[in-house]
Formats: structure tokens, sequence, C-alpha cells
């Protein structure tokens, strides 16, 4: 067994497990290559202090020939081993531009940030961005590089009136590294500054509710100051999503972990690294919301003396320490890591989406999980003309990107099944999505918001944020229920109305017939009446 | 931008994203730390021709304080984060030994295995085997130094009577690299030859659909050869899953991929790292199924001269190359790189499952997906005792590996829930699972299984595995339809014949009266009748 052990490049890895990068179908992949280099074009903006301006281009640069049914057996089952089979075929192949008025990129990263995988600087900090793994935007380039064998082309500006830099890359998937295939200055650029991505790949161009045009809506959506331009393959002019909103978001800061769900293992590797003299300024150097006070009580609990090193806490110390972390009352992190979408907005945005009745959203409070603050969004539309008889329609989103796939598998799935919602007297089937003429509007802002895969299409089921989001459902959901009953007891209260309203004449003429009233008195009487209903609290 | 770039290693990505290997809640993290030793053991053995004899003990070494609703914010919205937070408290913890009689690994081999993620024997293979990414056993130590700071230990005798070697390892994170924090060698060992690892973690033991006990024994189900012995937490005597079947399973062979659905960038690679020298003989090495006389139509549609040397083929000519290789036919790809589980022990296994009236199965030809073979296999249980008010159950496997996690995210759930089963008499609301008496047991054996992540819980949805899956369902599907229209029409002419058979004595006694028959003659003639009737085609 020994002989055939060795090591595996990431690169490799990633090659041949495309499919964890978005990359297992053909309609997919061409979407998943076009969210990578939008929310990097974001992410840069927004880091730049920029309001975006992406432009986003697509055409067709091979027709395909796959067959139906390529590459499967059509056969009965025994013969079809030995017989020849149908052709495979080839898929469609794109050309995919993307251009954004970001900060640029200096000549010396370039090669690296696209044409290595796990490599960036989103990675190591807590803040709240789209990307977070430095493998999206170098994978896009391996998929292009294993479909068509062609390199990525970057050219950037990153000085106004600077040269931009043009690099060609094809990534050495044996050893995780870019190669130079060309690099130049050149002088055209469409700004001051900024960086365009050019990539050929294989794909398939798709609509409906998992195509490309859609993930560019949703996106603008949630991010109403950016301005996307869109040309689909065979398109003439550009689709614009405008912008709407002409300020660039407030910059989230970078924090520290909470100590709350911080793992032994980290702490072990934290004392062992930190430069503290005391394990009571390790603990406020390295976590956020640890005061002197915090950390006293840390340290009593821990039983360890106040003078003590980080260096010389041994294991069973560390537990200990990890236990008294978690066991002391500690403030809840900082908000300001995170760029929640706002009430407001997420209803605006959800106007746009759909026409109903009802609309009401909720920004929770920050809560955590494994020590990184996370921040869940919910906005519910309910009523007409949303169909009555459907499962309710729900929008994901995390970090201010609409996720499309993977919906089953999404811990906000699985957070709005699990809600009762018979009890805001909207239909559910056991487990189930509810059924009504209801929509979802779920975001989670967190400095770093776990996938199920690197593909990042839905999020990862924890407890902590499965629980918040249902509460935040629950409080949506309490408002809802309410909307729906006082429309019951209005319109309860309108039949009885129209009932007395019905008769009212004929009260009036028995009043007149008893009391011998004139004309003028009994038509007084009626409008009394009438008044009287009206202003009733039973209506 | 630039200060702060770097690389990422891959154990501190994974470490970040431990949700990524299937930690994202405690009892999910137990029971994938107990598969990823089952599976290694179960491959070993199977490696070395060994009838697999395994024992999986757990135990509870710390006992956890974590209250209700840990880590999440109880309060009001608005008010929360200002106010002290309720503490986390921690998980149990327990201790997981998992020994095999496999063939034991090289002391030199031992530190990289257990504590190095993506290393091994697997993934440079094309064939069939449970483990294929180097990562999984790795994780499982990763997580475990994570979560309790505790090295895993592993003690491992290769040689028959030879000493056994104990080694104690650490991960070092930043560099993806083992630290051996003891290494020793021991005599004592329960087998000639074998592998025992010992591991402390954070989790939850949980019992239900999704549970350890669960998984085991449907792997016990799939992998009949195996022994497999349980001591859960607090229990005095395993559990004994025992052999049923003497023989170890035939060793798949190691085959070449075939050329159809082999990446352009994949091809280009292997051109230029040939050893070959015409594209004739590369074609005919590198891949299976390629005779001379496909070489030479592959050359020919493709336009490149007979004699051209791998090195010499441009970009342009190889993919010209590859449409040809995608163009002419080729034979489907051996089959002897593959063990599937057959159709009779599948239908074998799915009774010890579920008590059905009808059971029927069918292991397909084989496919390919991006030049990796792959079989799937269906078996359908149907009828009474199953409960005929409920969605399906669906037993996913692949590679004998039951598959507990992730079920909507799955290929094997689409193909099931895409296919229409009202066609065989078979209830299913729209797009949904089917509703009726009815089991499903769906296998995928590969070389390379498409995972949707590195926790191996679902398979991805290439669109051919999930075409062969349907066709599977389809086949069986037919045969269940059959079963249940021959039934209704059993029972409708059994129906028919009761009726008749309540009016024969009356006929008779017409007859008699008709024909003035005795006692003797008219029971003779209802006794005709009756037989008459009952080998009736009609019935």
């Amino acid at each position: 067994m020994a002989r055939t052990q060795r090591e595996i490049s990431v690169a490799e890895f990633f090659a041949k497990n495309r499919h964890l990068l978005g990359y297992d179908n053909a309609s997919k992949a061409l979407l998943t290559a076009v969210r990578e280099a939008v929310d990097n074009a974001l992410d840069a903006c927004e880091e730049g202090g920029i309001l975006p301006d992406i432009d986003v281009e697509l055409s067709l640069s091979r027709q395909g020939s796959r067959p139906e049914g390529n590459g499967t057996d059509e056969g009965k089952n025994g013969k079809a081993a030995s017989k020849r089979r149908s052709p495979a075929g080839v898929l469609d192949r794109y050309r995919l531009v993307v251009t954004d008025n970001g900060p640029g990129i200096v000549r010396a990263q370039i090669s690296r940030i696209f044409g290595k995988l796990l490599y960036g600087s989103k990675f190591h900090r807590l803040r709240m961005s789209r990307g977070q793994q430095g493998i999206g935007i170098s994978a896009a380039a391996l998929y292009g590089q294993l479909t068509t064998g062609k390199p990525i082309r970057i050219v950037s500006r990153p000085k106004a009136r600077g040269p931009a830099h043009l690099f060609e890359l094809q990534i050495d998937t044996r050893r995780n590294e870019p190669q130079i295939v060309r690099e130049a200055d050149v002088d055209e650029f469409p700004h001051a500054t900024g960086t365009r991505i050019e990539l050929e790949l294989e794909g398939r161009f798709a609509g409906g509710n998992k195509g490309i045009f859609e993930y560019l809506r949703q996106t603008a959506l949630a991010n109403p100051h950016a301005q996307i331009r869109f040309t689909a393959p065979g398109g003439k002019l550009p689709h614009v999503f405008a912008r709407a909103v002409h300020e660039v978001p407030i910059q989230p800061r970078e924090i520290q972990p909470h100590p709350y769900g911080v793992e032994l293992g980290t702490l072990i590797k934290l004392l062992g690294a930190t430069k503290a003299r005391r394990v009571s300024a390790f603990l406020k150097e390295e976590f956020c919301r640890v005061t002197d006070r915090v950390a006293a009580s840390i340290l009593k609990e821990a039983g360890l003396p106040k003078q003590i090193s980080p260096k010389k806490v041994v294991r069973g110390e560390a537990e200990k320490l990890h236990t008294a972390m978690n066991t002391v009352r500690i403030m809840a992190p900082p908000t300001d890591c995170l760029a929640p979408i706002g009430e407001e907005a997420m209803v605006e945005g959800l106007k746009k989406e759909v026409d109903a009745a009802f609309y009401t959203s909720i920004t929770r409070s920050p809560a955590v999980y494994r020590g990184h603050p996370f921040q869940i969004e919910v906005a519910l539309a309910y009523g007409e003309p949303l169909p009555g008889d459907q499962p309710a329609r729900c929008f994901r989103f995390a970090n201010r990107v609409p996720l499309l796939y993977q919906g089953g598998g999404c811990a906000i799935t699985k957070a709005v099944n699990s809600t009762s919602w018979r009890k805001y007297d909207i239909q559910q089937p056991r487990g189930g999505t509810p059924v009504g003429p209801l929509a979802i509007y779920v975001h989670m802002a967190s400095v770093w918001v776990p996938f199920t895969s690197e593909s990042k299409e839905a999020i990862a089921s924890y407890d902590e944020i499965i629980k918040e989001i249902r509460l935040g459902l629950q409080e949506c959901g309490r408002r809802v229920g309410v909307h729906i009953r006082k429309h019951k007891r209005i319109a309860e209260a309108q039949r009885k109305a129209d009932y007395i309203t019905r008769y009212l004449p004929a009260i009036a003429e028995a009043l007149r017939d008893i009391l011998d009233l004139d004309e003028q008195e009994t038509e007084q009487v009626a409008t009394i009446l009438a008044d009287t209903l009206r202003r009733s609290r039973n209506f």
C-alpha cells in the first residue's frame, strides 16, 4: 500500500471535483463563472469605496454538437456493454467578459489571485464580504482552462491614469501555481481604475429561476447601489439594472472572534502564537467583548492565576480556560462587522420582486456561531395577487449574494419548513413548505457564511443559524397572522354591516310608524342609525 | 489590497470550513468520524483480500453542559445587542476506537495518511473504492484536535508477528503537515495484521434514521462479507452485525479513463506528459477501449497525420483531437473496475430492510460521465405491509457506503422525483416523491463518485448520472406496474368468479328442471360448470 501514497495538489483536487465548485452541469457552470466574477467586482468596488459599475458580456464562441442522451447507454441491459456507443459530442462554448470600476489590482498580485487556488485576502479576516475562500475566480479560470484549454486574461489598472497590466494565465494543476502565458502593460481601459477578466468556457445559456438573468436581477435588488449592464449571447444592446441608491454602503469593520464557540484547538493554537505576556491580555487582544472584568471572571472561573503566561498554559488548563470562556456571560459581538440590507430596503426589494397585499420585515440583532457573528434578516410578502394554492417562493441571500441552487440542502429551507406556519393561519403540509399567497426573503449576513460546498449555493445547517432564521420567520409570521386575522375580522364585520344596512330602511320605516314621524324625521333617524353603526367598535 | 493577500493552507481551509467535511453539528460530526474510520477499514481489508472484521467502540469521555438555545440571542430585537448573553456551554465529548484486521500500514506512511489532508493512494487511480479523496480520516483527526485538543492515536501492524507501530499525531494546520507527538513500537495488537485508530472528539450520540446504528446496519447490508461489532456509549456488550457471505468481493481492476467526456484541458496536460512518441500510441496507452482501428478513426476525424508526436500537437490540433474523440463511436468502458452489489444481493438486502409483497432489481450496464465509468443499480419493494399513504422511503448508496444526509441535494432524489411514477400506477405529487407502499434502493458504483461536498453525503447532479438512475427506476417501475395491474386483474377476476359461483346452484337447478335430471346428474352438471369456469381464461 505504501508505493502509491502521495500528496494531492489542491488544484488537482478541485479539477477532478469541479462539481464542488459549481461546475457539475453546463448551465450551472456558466452561471457560477458569472457569479464569481460579479461577486469579486462588487467586493472590490466596496472595498475601494467606489459605486460599482459592472459590465457583463456573454457571447457564444463555438456552437456545440452534443446529441441528446450523450455519453449514456441507450441499449438494453446486458447487451450494451459490448456494443459500440453513440458519440458524446461537444458542448457550446462561451466567452465571458466582466469589467468593473473597482480599485484594480497591483501587478505583483494578479497572477496568484487568478492563477492559484486558496489564495487571497478574505480568508484570514473576520469581515463580511461576498468572497471569503480565495477559490472562486481562480476556479472559474481553472474550469475555463479544463474545458477549452484557453488561458484566463486579466487587464487591471490600479492607479488612475497609470498603465493597465495585462496577464494571460494558466494554472499548473500539479503544483497549484500560476503560469504566466503573456504579460504586458497596455493603455486601453474604460475606467480610471478597475479590472477586466476575459474567460472562455464550456456552458449552456439558460433562462428561468436559476439562470444568469435572474441571478443578476436578484443581485441588483440586494445591491441597489450597483449598476450592472448585461449583454446576453446574441443580444445587441445590454440590459441595464440601474443604480437606485447613490451611496456606497458603510464599510463593515474587521473584528476579532467572539469567545463563545471558539474551538479548543483554535484556542490552543492562538495561545501558542500570541505575543501577549499574560493570558488576561491575550484574551483582550484576541477576542472581542473581553474587558478587564470579563477576563478576570474567565480566569477565576477557570481557576487559573491572573499572572499566568499564555506559553505556560498546558492542555488541561487550556481546556478549563475554554470551558470558562463558554460559561461566563459576555456581551454580544459588535455589529459593525456586518452590513445588513435593512428592514426598509428589504421590503423595497421584495416589492419589486412580487406584488402582494402586505409586506413586513425584520433585521434581527446579531448572534454567534463558532465565535463568528452573524445576522439574520427576514421579509415576508402576503396576499393577492400572489397565487393561493402554491408553495411559497423563497428568495435566499448570503452576504447580499442570491443563492439559486441547492435549496433543498440549505439551512434557510430547513428553517422555513420547520416553522409552524399554521399558527399564523397559513397552510402547511407536514414538515413542508407553507402553501398560500406568500413569498419569503431571507438574508444571512456574516463575517463567515458556512456554505455547504465551495460553490456557495446553500448555507450549512448549524443549529444556531437555523434557530435564528426560525425566530425571524416567527416574528414576521406573527405579523402576517395578525394581518390575516384582521382581514378576516374586517371581512366578517363588513358582512354584518352589509346585512344591517340592508334592513336600515325597514327599521326606519318601522320607527316612523311607531313614533309617527314625518319624512324629514324618518330620514334623520335613518342617518343616525347608519352613523352609529359605522362608528360601532363591533364592526 | 496587496498587503493582506496570502496563501491559505488546505488544513486551515478545512478547519474553518469543517461543515464541508460533515462536521456542522454534533450528532452528524460523530457519525462522520465513525463513517470515515469504517470506510477506511473496509477498503483496507478488501485491498488486502481479507474478510473484514471491524470493531467500533464509542464511549462518553466528558458530559457536556450546553444549555438549550446556546449561543443565540434570546432577547427582543434591538435591545439584545447591548446586553450580556447567556453562556454558550460545552458539548459532550466521546472517545472513538475503530480496529480492523486489514493489511496494516507501513511505518513510514502512517504520519502522513492520518496527519495530512489531501494525501493518499486513492485519488490518482481509477478504481472503485469507498475513500477517494485523501481527506476523510485526517479530517476526523483534525476535528478531534480542533474540539478537544487531543492527538489522534494509531496502532498499526503491517507484518504478521512483526511489531505494531504506535503514533500520536497532531496536524500543523498552518502547513498541513503531521506533527508526531509520540512514536513507539508495541507488541500488543489483536489481529495478525491491522490498524486501530483512537480519537477523542465533541459530538452527540443520536439514534434514528441518521444515527450511527442505522449507518452500521445499512453498511452491513451492503457489505454482507464484513463482520462489524459495535459497542455503543454505556453499552456493555457489543452489537454484532454478523458476516453473511464468506468470500471477499472480487477486487475491482484499475483502469484508464474512457475517451468520452475527458476534458480538453486534461487531454492537453496528458499530451504534454506522455512518453509515447506518436499520438496513436498515446491514445491507446492513456485511454481504455482505444484499439488501433479506433485510434486511426480518431486521427482521421481530427485531420491529424498518423505519425504526429504528442509534443507537437498545438492547442488548435488538441481541440480537433478532443472533438474527434467525442465524435467517433467507441465501445463502452470495461466493467471490471466496478464491483456492483448485484441484483440478487440487492433484493436480499432490501428484504432485510423492509417487508413487502413484491421485490425487483436491476444492475444496469456501465455508463460514462466525464470519462469515468459508473454503474447504477436499483431495487424496488412494493406492497403490504409497507404503508400506502406515505412517501416512499429511499435508501441511497455510493460504492457500498450508505448516504444518510443531504437527501434533498442528491442526484438519486432528483432522479426519483423526476420519474413519472403514475405510469406504473403509483401515486405522485407533482415533482415530488412517489406515495404508496414503496421502498427504493439505489446504488451508484463508480471509479469516482462525484459527491456534492467533501463530506460525501450526496451525489452531484451530472446529467449522465441522473439519466442512468432514472432509466433504472423506470425499468423496475415498469415491473412494479405490471405487478400492480396483474393484482388488479386477479382481484377483478376473483370478483367475477365469486359472482358467478354464487349463482351456480341456481343455474344447476334450472337445468335440472328443464332437462328433468336426477340428483346425481344435477350434481355432475354443477361440477362441470364450476370446473369449466375455473379453467376459463377469462377469469
